[in-house]
C-alpha cells in the first residue's frame, strides 16, 4: 500500500460544493488502496478577509499574533473537509500544522520548516484514517508561538510532509492543469508539460512561473520528492516534476530541449549612474542594498568610458522594494560616490529555460533572433547554465513570449490550455 | 498590584469597532494598576456562520471536527483584540484555550475542564503583557484533542482561569448592565441588583434567566471567586455576584428578602395518565427518562383517585427533549404500565428567588396572591429553601411575571434596562 501525500489550494476549497468536490477525491485516493494525507489550504478569499480586518484594528499588525489570526483559516477547511470525507463512509481526522509536527523556526509570517515529525500522522493513518492537514503554519521549536510559512506555504508543508513520511508522491492539486511551457493566458498554444526535471522547474519558478514556488520545488529535489502538479477541476494527469524521467502508459517521456518560457513583469530596473570604474564600487552599491534587505535579481554593468573614467550600474529587483531601494542608496550616495539614479518600472523578463541548452549551442543565438524579428529590444542579458533570461519593455512581453514559443517548436496543435479559477496559497 | 480576569462576549467583539472599544477597556483595567487576562467569544455570529458551513458538508459532523471549526472563531477575535492592545502602545499575547492551559474531559461540543495549568499565561503576565485568552475551548487530557465547552462556555473559561490564577474578581461583560430583577424585556421597571449571593443567582440561572449560566456560577461559589457582571457598552457598575455583600462607595449593600423574579418558556409538561399507585412505578417511568439523558425540572404526582387506585404524574423538561421522551415512555409502555401520555408545550415557568424567604413565612402567600389577582391559574407548583417556581400557561407570563414583580415591591421608579444587542456565548 502506498503513501499519497495531497494538497488542496484555496480556489478547490473556495465553498461547500468545492470541499465536497475535493472530498471524493481524496476518497477515490484512498479506494485505490493507498494512505492518504490532504494538505489544505484556507477557502477561497479568507486569508484575504483576515489580513483585512487585522488592517482594520492595527496599521502594523504584530507577527505573532498575525500568524494566530491567519491560521484560523486552515482550520475551518480542514475541519470541513474532514466532516465531509467522513460524511462519505470514511474514517478522517483533522491536524493543525502543529498537531502534525510542523516544526519551524520563530519568524512569524515566512517561518521556516526546521522538522517535521508526524508521529499522530502516522497513528491516524495506521488506524485507517485519512488525515487532513492545515498547509502553511507550523509551531515555533523555541517560543511554542504559532506561526505561518508566507505564500505558497501549503505547497511546502506538503512536499515536507511527503518527505517525512516517505510518501510515493506529492501530488499538488491547483486550478490549471499543470505546468505549461508559457504562461497559457499570454500564449493560447501553450502546452502542459508531462515531466520536468527539479532542475528546469526551479528555474521556470524564478523566472516568473506561478504554478510552484522555488521553496517547495527546493524542498522536494533535496528529499527527492516526486511532485504531480494537476488540476482539482479535472481528471487528467498533469506535470510530473522529478529527478527522473517517469513512464506514463508505455511510453518513456523524454527530456525536452527546452522546457518552457518564463515571463515576469513584477520586477523594476535601477540604473546607478556615474559610478567611477574602480574596485569595491559595485561591491558598496550591493552591500547597500543587502543591508535594506532586498533581493536583487539581474546584474549589468556597462563597459566605462574611456574619457571619464565613469560607468553606469544596472539592477533588477522587485517592484515592491524600489522605493526602499531608492531611499537606501540616495542616503548613502556621498559615501558610494555616484551621479544619479534612474528608476523604471516599466520593464519585463522572459527566460528561456532548458537543460537541453548545455548541449545545443544555438538555442542563445536563436533566442536572439527570434526576439530581433518580432522588433523586440533587449536591454539586459543574463544566463545560467540551462536559462537565458532578457529584460525588455512591459509592453513587449507578450509578443516577445509568444515568437519565443513558437521559434522553440513548443506550440501545440491546439489551444489546450483551460485556466479555472484564482490561485490558492 | 491586583489580577483581573475580564471576559467580552460575541456581541462586544462583533467588528473591529467593537475589538477597538474592548480594547481600550482592557488597557483602562491595565493602566489602573492591574494584571489583567481578557476571556473573549468568537465574533457576533461567526459561531451560528461556521456551524451553517458544516450543515453544508455533512448533515450530522462528527464532535471532534465540529470542536475543530467553532474554536477558530475565537483565534479570530483573540488574534485581532491582541493587535488592537498593541496598536494602544500595550504589549499583549493571545493564547489559544490550549495554550492557556484550559485541560478538559474528551466530550466533545459539551467538554467540563478537569484542570487549569496557566503557566504560560502567568509567565506573559509576569513579562507585563496583557494576557488574551480564547474562551469555549480546552484541549483533552486523553487524546489531546480540541474540544469545546459548550454554550455560555467562555464565562466558564473566565472563571476557571480567575480561580487558578488567584484573580480578585472575574468581570463578565455583556450586552447589558448586570443581573436585573426580572428580564428587562418583559418587566419595562426592572431594576438592575447590585449584589447577590452565589446562591440567589444559582436558582436564579436554573430558573431561566440568561445572563450567567449555572455551570458558570457553580464553578465561581466553589473557589469563591466574586463575578462582576456589567456591561461593555458603558462605565456603569454592574451587579457583584459573590458570598458576602460588596461595600460600593460607602453604603453597604445589603441582602435583598428577595433577589428577582425569573421566567422560562423553554419547558414542556408530559403528564403521564392512569398510572398504577404503588411502589416503584415513579422510579419506573424516571429510570426511563434518565436513560434517554434527558434532564427533568419539575415533577408533581396527583393523589390517587381511590375508586381506580390510579394517579397521573406530570414532569417538565427542555422542549428539545420532548420528542425523545415521548418515544422511551412509548417503548415502555407496557413495562412501567401506563393508560396514555399527555404533551403539553404551551406552558411558561415563573419563580421567585430569594434567601429571605426562609424568614420571612408569607412570601409564598404573598406570591400565590399577587398570581390569582392577576387572574393567572397555577398547574404545578415546586419549592426550594429560597425559590418558589409554579408553572401556568405560557400567554400569562409576561403578566405574570410584571404583577409578582410588582406585588414585592422590586419596581424601580424610572425605566432603567436599556438592552444594547444579542447575546454572546
Amino acid at each position: 500500500m502506498g503513501l499519497v501525500v495531497q494538497k488542496y489550494g484555496g480556489s478547490s476549497v473556495a465553498d461547500a460544493e468545492g470541499i465536497k468536490r475535493v472530498a471524493k477525491r481524496i476518497v477515490e485516493a484512498k479506494k485505490n488502496g493507498n494512505q492518504v494525507v490532504a494538505v489544505v489550504s484556507a477557502m477561497g478569499d479568507t486569508t484575504d478577509e483576515l489580513i483585512d480586518l487585522a488592517e482594520q484594528v492595527s496599521p502594523m499588525p504584530a507577527g505573532r499574533e498575525l500568524d494566530m489570526l491567519l491560521t484560523a483559516g486552515e482550520r475551518i477547511s480542514m475541519a470541513l473537509l474532514a466532516m465531509a470525507i467522513k460524511n462519505l463512509g470514511h474514517e478522517a481526522q483533522s491536524f493543525t500544522g502543529s498537531q502534525a509536527g510542523v516544526i519551524t523556526d520563530s519568524v512569524h509570517n515566512k517561518a521556516r520548516i526546521i522538522d517535521v515529525t508526524p508521529g499522530r500522522i502516522r497513528t491516524a493513518l495506521d488506524e485507517g484514517n485519512i488525515a487532513i492537514v492545515a498547509g502553511f503554519q507550523g509551531v515555533s521549536q523555541d517560543t511554542k508561538d504559532i506561526t505561518t510559512l508566507g505564500r505558497g506555504g501549503s505547497d511546502t508543508t506538503a512536499v515536507a510532509l511527503a518527505a517525512a513520511l516517505d510518501a510515493e508522491v506529492c501530488e499538488i492539486y491547483t486550478d490549471v492543469d499543470g505546468v505549461f511551457t508559457a504562461d497559457p493566458r499570454v500564449v493560447k498554444k501553450a502546452r502542459k508539460i508531462d515531466w520536468i526535471s527539479f532542475e528546469d522547474m526551479l528555474e521556470l519558478a524564478s523566472s516568473g512561473s506561478k504554478v510552484l514556488l522555488h521553496r517547495c520545488v527546493e524542498y522536494a529535489r533535496r528529499y527527492n520528492i516526486p511532485i504531480h502538479v494537476r488540476s482539482s477541476f479535472s481528471s487528467l494527469p498533469g506535470t510530473w516534476v522529478s529527478s527522473e524521467p517517469i513512464e506514463q502508459g508505455d511510453k518513456q517521456v523524454e527530456q525536452a530541449i527546452i522546457s518552457g518560457v518564463a515571463h515576469d513583469t513584477s520586477e523594476a530596473k535601477i540604473t546607478v549612474v556615474g559610478v567611477p570604474d574602480k574596485p569595491g564600487e559595485a561591491a558598496s552599491i550591493f552591500r547597500t542594498i543587502a543591508d535594506a534587505e532586498i533581493n536583487i535579481d539581474m546584474v549589468v554593468q556597462n563597459v566605462s568610458a574611456a574619457s571619464t573614467g565613469l560607468t553606469d550600474i544596472s539592477f533588477t529587483l522587485p517592484k515592491t522594494d524600489g522605493r526602499k531601494a531608492i531611499d537606501a542608496l540616495e542616503k548613502n550616495k556621498d559615501r558610494i560616490g555616484f551621479d544619479s539614479l534612474r528608476y523604471d518600472d516599466q520593464i519585463g523578463k522572459i527566460s528561456l529555460v532548458g537543460a537541453g541548452m548545455k548541449t545545443n549551442p544555438g538555442v542563445t543565438a536563436d533566442f536572439f533572433t527570434a526576439l530581433s524579428e518580432a522588433g523586440v529590444n533587449i536591454e539586459l542579458i543574463s544566463t545560467s547554465e540551462i536559462r537565458i533570461s532578457v529584460v525588455t519593455r512591459a509592453d513587449d512581453v507578450p509578443e516577445a513570449v509568444r515568437a519565443v514559443h513558437t521559434a522553440f517548436g513548443l506550440d501545440s496543435e491546439t489551444d489546450e490550455a483551460v485556466v479555472y479559477g484564482g490561485t490558492g496559497r
